[in-house]
């Protein structure tokens, strides 16, 4: 029952030799869903072994290239290797226009289908809806280039039965599933059977928001509220408030206000930009505001772990 | 007056996490001509250290997707780092199509200028030319991909003068351009001095050849006669002779025998496919043919240290 975030890449827009552009990959119950996908992320990606043929789907927060650049070798690489599956790509519009015209001018013919879905990027949009998760996108403020947040939750999950209780109120298998969903049960004889005395509560939805590129935009804290965890962008120190407003990035105190006022489990922050080598100033910074920090690393996990039951 | 040769990236179309695709660059003299720029390069290129800014010149050899997809990042980093002088590429004119129209949507505007060179493809072609070098492309067989080698060349340089002997013949400066290339000097009394008298031979040009991605082609022999150093793929073994003809690329055997055939002075084998952890068999297999073969591998470095003179 895995939620698990794997950082591939957590430089800003100038790689340096130990820290790849952005990329990272949410493990969500062996499904893999890549988030942004910066020059290098297919090395990246057999480096920290990450079964990349589970990669169905791909988010792609804005079109800098140290956001996307490495889309084109990883679209080539799965055909090289033989891809059958879709491949689903959520973006600006204008990226599957990139990617098609390099397609065609180089008469490339996929082994698999690309499925475009266009951000719009003005307000909440849901990407993604399946039995587990849901998958939204949200504007971040990125200047005049269109910047999506992505909130990943997982579903409520049924309740569990307790085997005993059915078994004692001899409740038919037909009735099971709406006990699971939260029903009460009337038995033949009209005992009304409280839910909770027939289930136990699932384990809580466990949910990630990752946001990056962006300005301190404190309009986001409503839609990331009490995330398990939170990845937020701090691509300077509080120094360099003012070049981090120009340049519509954040500092990391500014990443840590964010957290604190989503009340967050957990902080990563990350996007540094390239002239810092050593990151304890980005670390001490955050935590002085908000404690659970961590800085995204290439190569580093981090593990959502099944809550407890209520 | 160096004349070195530093290995980016070594691997065939599907990186591994320890073999970048391929790129090379190439240090004549304090300038850096880039070859090939697979994904990755630009991390590469600060890995091994090399001074990005004294690219000016990049050559792609064909347009799959391992020889050129770091392009579009690197051009871009050029451009963060506020580069000023002109960026040279040579290669097919579909390249110059594919990174415009990236450009053009994404609407960023460069700092400096690109200059786009159309290889043909179809016979030798003269790339670039100043007092010290010459490039040439010549076409390589890899299917209906149109495939440019590249031949470096340093020019003959100027004969040494010996200051003692123009002393002594009281030859003036305004004959010593002349004596430098060669010519003899008759003096005012009408001695003929011979050259050989007046000069010491420079040390010969040195010249590198680069031949990716190839079948085996023997009619590239005469092109790259002689040459210091040539580097030639070898992604297969000769188990798998078939499967290289059929895809349009060498055994290590093949490559070695092009060495040995053409007389070179050292063989650099590359473009391992990615399914080769060791690659010692690679080595062994070539140095049965021809002994003086390495081992492309990402960071290796190669001198081409002045020759003697005659």
């Amino acid at each position: 029952m895995k939620f698990e975030l794997t950082i591939l890449g957590s430089n800003s827009a100038l790689p340096t030799s130990k820290r790849f552009p952005t990329a990272q990959v949410l493990n969500v119950l062996e499904r893999f869903f890549l988030i942004d996908c910066g020059e290098g992320t297919q090395i990246q990606l057999k480096k920290f072994r990450v079964p990349m043929s589970r990669i169905n789907h791909i988010f792609i927060s804005h079109l800098h290239g140290d956001h996307f650049f490495g889309l084109i070798g990883l679209i080539s690489t799965f055909s090289l290797q033989g891809r059958m599956s879709d491949l689903h790509i959520y973006a600006h519009s204008k990226l599957e226009k990139i990617i098609r015209f390099q397609l065609e001018i180089l008469e490339s013919r996929l082994s698999y289908e690309l499925v475009f879905h266009n951000i719009f990027g003005k307000e909440v949009q849901n990407l993604f809806d399946d039995e587990t998760l849901t998958v939204q996108s949200f504007p971040l403020k990125h200047g005049v280039m269109p910047c999506a947040g992505f909130l990943f939750k997982e579903k409520e999950r049924p309740r569990h039965l307790k085997k005993d209780m059915l078994d004692f109120y001899r409740i038919p298998i037909r009735a099971r599933h709406g006990i699971k969903l939260g029903d009460d049960y009337l038995t033949e004889e009209g005992e009304l059977i409280p839910n909770a005395k027939l289930t136990l509560a699932a384990s809580p939805p466990r949910s990630y928001a990752f946001c990056t590129d962006t300005a301190y935009f404190p309009r986001i804290v409503p839609l990331i509220e009490k995330v398990d965890l939170l990845y937020h962008e701090a691509t300077f120190l509080k120094d360099d408030e003012k070049r981090a407003k120009s340049t519509y990035h954040s500092t990391a105190e500014q990443a840590a206000n964010i957290a604190q006022e989503a009340g967050v489990g957990k902080l990563i922050i990350g996007h540094f930009s390239a002239r810092f080598h050593d990151l304890s100033a980005h670390l001490y910074e955050a935590e002085q505001v908000f404690s659970n920090t961590a800085l995204a690393e290439d190569g580093c996990v981090f593990e959502i772990p099944l809550k407890s039951n209520k």
